[in-house]
């Protein structure tokens, strides 16, 4: 297994993305491949005592910043970590890609270069969490703030599949984010989806408010990628403002490990997979350090060896 | 001053309202209508050594249900005390109306009793939480699940006098709650309501993301009825996880009650103001406990001494 880092996206790349991916390599017997500038990733990587072995470079020697607008940059910029790092993808010299760059910027080339399931009409961004009753799958968080209730329904459908394949649940239970438990509760899209649930294959268990999502009552909850970026970036921001208590002295480590790993955060949960799309692609936290990339290069692996993508069909 | 409480509304009704409402009136030197059915209070206050002079019961025999259809309930049920806890407010017999019970049938009664400012299209529900840099009203939090541009530019309106009336804050910064930060970013609804709020006489300071929204960027932070309730929820859920954690063993009550504190927790903020509304309406939880409706109380004394629901004019 062969896995494409992009060394150069993320706020701290090059030094934390090569610093994760050779604290990460020794506990597995994958390859890497460092997409970017040759000269900035050698220099980093001659900081530690390597072999080498199971580490080589790929050459691109363009970067897409954060703010670029999608499309555009994409077209101007085939030579970038991100567009060279899928199509490594796409050729099948990589199992999968890892990058945290710009989320618009890999969503769109992923699009472009590896294309989507034909049967999906928008991939969706999705997280796995833990909560106490196991890994929860929680989609869309982000990719599409506009939805409609058929968008909603295919997120269930790829999520059920890909909970099925990575983590051998039978029937995932399907829960739907919403604003109160009955039927009738919801905003228009939401209830339009739950009809379209019920009537579905899935195995639906109904709207899930807001205090259930931590609890693991559902193996995959589904929601506009509106309310789901809003939601992880709400724990991302109680995660911070929790450090910052820790910080201030209030200090138990393991309490405060606990709540940072039970609060749907997302930096520390090291990547969102990128549903719908034809190969595997993990895009982490654009603030991700070492810590974060070794988690988004093990969600990898794991989507690489259930071959979850191809669960997906064609 | 006096303000009405509902003595039937909530899970815990009526022994945690009334042990709420005997704990606080020590503290204060307004007057208390505890409105319901007279045997069930007397029962309950019989449990305390009290002076009475301070505690009044205002009869209300029935008793409106979690699970009831609001518009129905409020017709058939005249005598409810959420109905008549709602005309002593209307009637000047009390300055607000405190209620654990249904927000669907308090609502729906403060609309038919009190009526709504003019101005306003529609009524939203407002919890104001601790933010590092101060108080922070959030809203709506589940008063409207599908909204317009223009109601989220009146929800910012009302937020913007409210915060300036009862926290004498001279020029509130008001927030868009967004999934990115700039202008473009948003479904099509905060995009639009962007405009609006860009247009306005308010400090709109732009989108505020969910990392950013416990942290007190802004004095104001408006979404719709849906993706507020979510968030609350979320903060609820959230906080329980850590109870939970807590009684595991992991104690630590100090950082524990930070967390809770800081954690949007709708059960411990004690009450929703209800915006909007010809009158002061504070909804607590319905699981709240003593140590909720005492602050639920609280918050009434407030939004009534500084005459916040007048402030929004007729």
């Amino acid at each position: 297994m062969r896995i494409a880092v992009d060394a150069m996206g993320g706020d701290y790349a090059p030094h934390e993305i090569i610093k994760g991916v050779v604290e990460e390599l020794p506990e597995h017997k994958f390859e890497i491949v460092l997409v970017g500038q040759p000269e900035a990733v050698e220099r980093e990587l001659s900081r530690y005592n390597l072999d080498g072995s199971r580490i080589s470079i790929f050459q691109a020697e363009e970067i897409i910043g954060m703010g670029e607008q999608p499309v555009q940059a994409i077209r101007r910029k085939r030579n970038s970590s991100i567009v060279v790092g899928l199509e490594l993808v796409k050729n099948g010299q990589a199992s999968a890609f890892v990058s945290a760059g710009s989320t618009g910027a890999i969503t769109t080339a992923a699009l472009l270069t590896l294309g989507k399931n034909e049967w999906i009409s928008r991939p969706a961004l999705g997280i796995i969490f833990n909560s106490p009753s196991g890994p929860v799958l929680f989609l869309d968080v982000g990719a599409n703030p506009d939805c409609k209730p058929k968008h909603l329904l295919q997120f269930a459908q790829m999520g059920d599949i890909y909970m099925r394949t990575i983590f051998q649940i039978p029937k995932p239970r399907i829960g739907l984010l919403s604003n109160g438990e009955e039927e009738i509760k919801g905003n228009k899209l939401v209830r339009a989806a739950y009809q379209l649930l019920a009537k579905s294959e899935l195995n639906f268990i109904g709207n899930i408010e807001g205090q259930e999502l931590p609890k693991g009552k559902a193996d995959v909850v589904v929601t506009d990628g509106f309310t789901g970026n809003v939601v992880i970036k709400l724990g991302e921001g109680l995660a911070e403002v929790f450090a910052e208590l820790s910080r201030q002295g209030m200090e138990d480590s393991l309490l405060l490990k606990e709540v940072q790993r039970r609060i749907l955060d997302y930096t520390a949960l090291g990547g969102a997979l990128l549903l719908g799309i034809k190969g595997n692609v993990i895009i982490a936290h654009g603030r991700s350090d070492a810590k974060a990339i070794r988690q988004a290069i093990r969600l990898a692996e794991q989507v690489v060896e259930q071959r979850a993508a191809e669960a997906l069909g064609s």
